[in-house]
């Protein structure tokens, strides 16, 4: 059922998509964010843009004449800002556009919701200050932050191939794991399955091989940001993760929200970047006035477990936890984008930078991860059904959420990201 | 100027392309490699088999009739021995296709060779046991090999984008930088900026996600192998790497060979699997008789510098390291492949793993890095012009080249891998 005129709307602040105007709604007129959808599994993907309960068909409604997000995506930032000015005053109420656009209009539960871009490499990085300490102290009880933490956006590569579209379920890991009180490695299902809340961010405007991004620019290269869940098996992870970093109990999936909500729909949202106590200033290429000034973003984050019994039940899941990006991150968007380049690394188009785990002070303030949530899986979570989860078990699954509100700004949202565990496959 | 018929040919062994029947060809009937090719910089990639001095245009010779790449490598193993056969009789001496594929030949100096394949994932492992105890002295110099290094293939994500064809030039990286008796890190260009000597392996067959494949399927995934030169900043590699890994240090670049030399072609060169004395048997995932008897390959490699000083008085280099893929490695290709896919990763066709550094037992047997041929810098290298490195300078280029050969096969050889350094760049 499409939309139906209402002369009562706010032609400013309204669009003639009638479930956009809604107070919890994730996708108003401001917000606008891109992602890719289709309605058979064997069409080439189409791009869109999230309005209300509806993704509007960009090629359908006559603003671009390809399927290729990555072209949006490295559009110079004026004609970024031209497309989303006629998107804007197009859906807005009262827009001569809206007959023709209501026939480029289907409903999000109708299509197939995608990776938002292809994605050519992906850095997960770790500024969560809060996570790395907490984690840390369980890896490494007497030095939980290491003394380069506090001077540079700690990051390592990740995987591309196992990048899965929100709704995707997964398997259960197989990997090698050594109980603490054994001599040797054993072959075995993961058993300390665990999520990781983070925020993706992905590069629009590419860098030239060589050439660094100065910190006053780095913004003009972020697309959009989506929700990103970076699953984790800890058991694999703990046991091959020295001295080159984590590598299998990262590669076997990790899953991102369909929306890339961009910079200037979160521009009313910024905020001055929080350091923790004691941590030096940075070096001049990661510093500036306005990057201390409103570098950061005020980015609300949400963690729901619904375990199958749960889902047969009806029940959407209990929140597990609460955050926030600003909050939680000792480094702002923009840096993570010049540190990345600061060697010349070329940042390609659709290039997805993972935050690392956004958890709040302690854990009664939101942690990002059942690691940090259990304390290792030793305090399981009591869930309001009776059930308890040290780590995930098979038919768990988790919803991440996202959203910005302030006094005198509109609310938006990111939509969710969702996963869901299936048993171990049997090896072949 | 074409090759010219020479009826004293053995038509089993020799090609019509005199050039690949000297002794010492890279490219004779026997290895048939493929890479990518162009004439023009503003061409699409063909693909191109290298015999002798020229490359032999598929497309144009009417084995393909496209120019992916991808499509070529991930074909069925049948469809792959098929092209293969096709191509060493049409190449053998006295054979009728002659007349119609001189017309496909184009001399490799009079082309543009590109990156092998589009690559979407790197993985650098660690294999390399000789390279990982030296490297880890100097790192931990108490805990050289970590207890899971006897246990598994170490390994760890890289980045794609900065991936180089053989021949490319890069700038020297800036990176933060901790001297050890300083109290805070540095911005400054790298000053210990180093080779590795590693091997390529291109993934072929993919797998789908979710599936493991098992051991002894391994090598019917493994497209070829190419040389691959990962350098690195020692330096902002030290500062960095904990806890996650190295990151920039190695994301500036990293130089791949033109040609992968198929599995096919290295048959001939199988060896036993050596693994360092005191090392426990491999977990049964990662063990057969076959990959025991059989899994290494006898492949022998160089590392030549050449300077700038050199290079102007038309000096080739001087040779400063050798040593053998089989001596060094302590994991086979097809034990990486398993291990890679062992928690459900996706291995997709055109994804690369790099071996590590492969460097041989001592110093004076052929280390793969100058971190190890000067001892981090301190014992610099004589060159035989008189001049000295610690680690490289402005206007070093490494070139890589490995070959095989035993009594009773025909040599084969992987072409080089060649880089050079251009001084930093400004910084905006």
């Amino acid at each position: 059922m499409k939309p139906i005129h209402d002369d009562t709307l706010d032609p400013q602040l309204e669009s003639w998509v009638l479930s956009a105007n809604t107070e919890d709604s994730d996708f108003p007129i401001q917000n606008l964010p891109f992602g890719r959808f289709r309605q058979k599994a064997d069409e080439a993907w189409r791009i869109g843009v999230a309005i209300g309960e509806y993704v509007l068909d960009l090629r359908a409604a006559g603003l671009i004449e390809h399927g290729d997000m990555q072209r949006v995506m490295q559009a110079a930032p004026l004609a970024q800002q031209a497309l989303r000015l006629a998107l804007s005053s197009g859906l807005r109420s009262g827009s001569a556009r809206r007959a023709a656009w209501e026939a480029a209009l289907l409903l999000q539960a109708d299509v197939e919701l995608g990776l938002p871009c292809e994605v050519g490499d992906y850095t997960d990085f770790y500024i969560g200050a809060h996570h790395a300490t907490e984690v840390g102290r369980q890896f490494r009880p007497d030095n939980p932050l290491l003394p380069n933490y506090q001077w540079l956006p700690i990051g390592y590569h990740g995987r591309t191939s196992t990048l899965l579209a929100s709704g995707a379920a997964f398997h259960r890991p197989y990997g090698q794991i050594k109980p603490a009180t054994a001599d040797m490695p054993v072959l075995a299902p993961s058993q300390r399955l665990d999520l990781e809340l983070e925020l993706g961010l992905f590069i629009g405007l590419p860098n030239t091989l060589g050439e660094a991004i100065a910190l006053q620019q780095a913004e003009q290269h972020l697309f959009g940001i989506t929700l990103f869940n970076d699953w984790s098996a800890r058991d694999i992870q703990a046991w091959e993760y020295q001295p080159l970093g984590p590598f299998l109990g990262k590669s076997f999936a990790s899953s991102v929200s369909p929306w890339m909500v961009t910079m200037q729909a979160l521009a009313p949202f910024r905020r001055p970047l929080l350091r923790p106590a004691g941590f030096a200033e940075p070096l001049p290429y990661l510093d500036s006035p306005d990057n201390r000034a409103s570098g950061a973003l005020d980015i609300q984050l949400e963690v729901l477990l619904q375990t199958a019994n749960m889902a047969q039940a009806g029940h959407a899941g209990d929140v597990i936890s609460r955050s926030n990006f600003a909050d939680a991150a000792c480094w702002t968007a923009a840096q993570l984008v010049t540190h990345h380049s600061i060697n010349g690394c070329a940042l390609r188009t659709g290039d997805l930078l993972g935050s690392g785990t956004l958890s709040g002070s302690s854990r009664e303030h939101g942690s990002g991860s059942l690691l940090e949530l259990t304390c290792g899986g030793s305090q399981p979570l009591q869930l309001s059904n009776g059930e308890q989860r040290g780590f995930l078990a098979d038919g768990d699954t988790i919803v991440l959420r996202a959203w910005c509100e302030r006094e005198g700004a509109q609310r938006i949202g990111f939509g969710e990201c969702r996963g869901t565990i299936l048993p171990a496959q049997t090896l072949p």
